[in-house]
């Protein structure tokens, strides 16, 4: 029977431009008596990599087109925020109110691009998302392995969704294991055809893991322990991104 | 710190109309060695529960409409599965090749009004969603309460969404609990208002839960064990129902 244990990883310090995050990790599970084990999940909040990966805009460099400008004044927001989640975006889904949805340049749809706009009024200074989740899990998960565990790692971050209220976490990058699981073709104990096709097994890992994560500590890592996953050193995100020809909603 | 345990109560017989789940739920439970706690969310899929509520359909008694027939004659179906799928609906949100989704009379976007069409062949005998999930979930904490347990119950079924493909889990019923948790008004350690407004931790319960009922086994219920919830026996997913008039996708 699967069983599985979720925990957050504590203590990581403030994370800046170059933070070799994975060591971190690592090191603050150890540290908290919880070592990172061979088969565990890791999953790692968009936010830190974005900080680790310095992907971050100053706002005062940022000349809003006259169209952010324009919107902006309308529903009283900092045109220049307004203008770098154009930037991050491959088009506007709906622009409704003060209410902007868009397909990053990643394609993924959201609102306002993913772009972090707590984080500007402290420092003058935007987040954006990694520019290549998938990559960068990669990489995370490459220097867990040199470090003797071999984890899959997930990147996470929080998006709305139609029809429901309340966000939840969501894999934006993966690396080690596939994103889906898929049922076709296999039958249940009486013989039917699953009505169920393929489950985002990543969406619900990362659903599992904002569990421990968020709290008013925003904990950015957490492991999830005891999940079975195929190791494939091709996986990306690819595959969840539905086609924009077959989607019924953008 | 938060650390959660996620696994599955197996050894469930088949489940018949009358069927009193929560004692038989309580008693499997013990039996494989996990006897519920105090505090413990319980997960139920829906599909157990409509088949101990009587749920179903004969297709045989179903005479479908013209408008059914015709459209399932185009697209390959059977006119009173179609039939089934629209009189559980109260409205069509999308109706685009043979791809039907709907509004369902409790408020709920999805797929075929969550009827269960794999469960058809078998019997000439269909599966509907239960009529009322907050109900029949508060009606089985108020039986597990009584078996000596004060556990949180979840109603979960397997849907898709926009945007992704691969379904998740999510939630359909809820009591004992809210199902979101919001930061509005706190302020993270940096004394920076949340970015993320409130999340759906019923959504990320079922998430998590999936993870441990789904394989080829499916197992129809999953205990998580260590979230942290605050009693409310009002509780139910109405504040999750987006308004249609605030929703952008509808």
């Amino acid at each position: 029977m699967t069983r599985l244990q979720v925990f957050g990883v504590e203590g990581l310090p403030e994370i800046t431009e170059g933070t070799d995050l994975a060591a971190l990790i690592h090191a603050a599970a150890s540290a908290q008596g919880d070592p990172l084990a061979d088969g565990d999940v890791v999953l790692i909040t968009s936010k830190i990599v974005s900080k680790a990966e310095g992907c971050t805009v100053e706002l005062a460099d940022v000349e809003p087109s006259e169209f952010a400008t324009r919107w902006s004044k309308r529903w009283d927001k900092d045109p220049r925020v307004t203008e770098i989640v154009m930037r991050e975006s491959k088009r506007i889904i709906r622009q409704v109110g003060p209410v902007l949805i868009t397909e990053t340049h990643h394609g993924f749809c959201c609102a306002n691009s993913g772009v972090d706009q707590s984080s500007s009024g402290a420092h003058g200074r935007i987040l954006t998302l990694p520019v290549d989740p998938d990559g960068s899990s990669r990489a995370h998960r490459a220097r867990f392995v040199e470090l003797g565990v071999d984890v899959a790692v997930i990147m996470t971050d929080t998006f709305g969704r139609p029809w429901r209220e309340g966000q939840t976490d969501i894999a934006i990058g993966i690396a080690g294991m596939n994103p889906l699981y898929s049922y076709i073709g296999q039958r249940d104990p009486h013989g039917h055809e699953f009505h169920v096709q393929e489950i985002c097994t990543a969406d619900e890992l990362a659903a599992a893991a904002e569990l421990v994560k968020g709290n008013t500590s925003r904990v950015p890592v957490a492991v999830v322990r005891g999940h079975d996953w195929d190791r494939d050193d091709e996986a990306s995100m690819a595959p969840v991104l539905r086609d924009s020809e077959r989607d019924l909603f953008r």
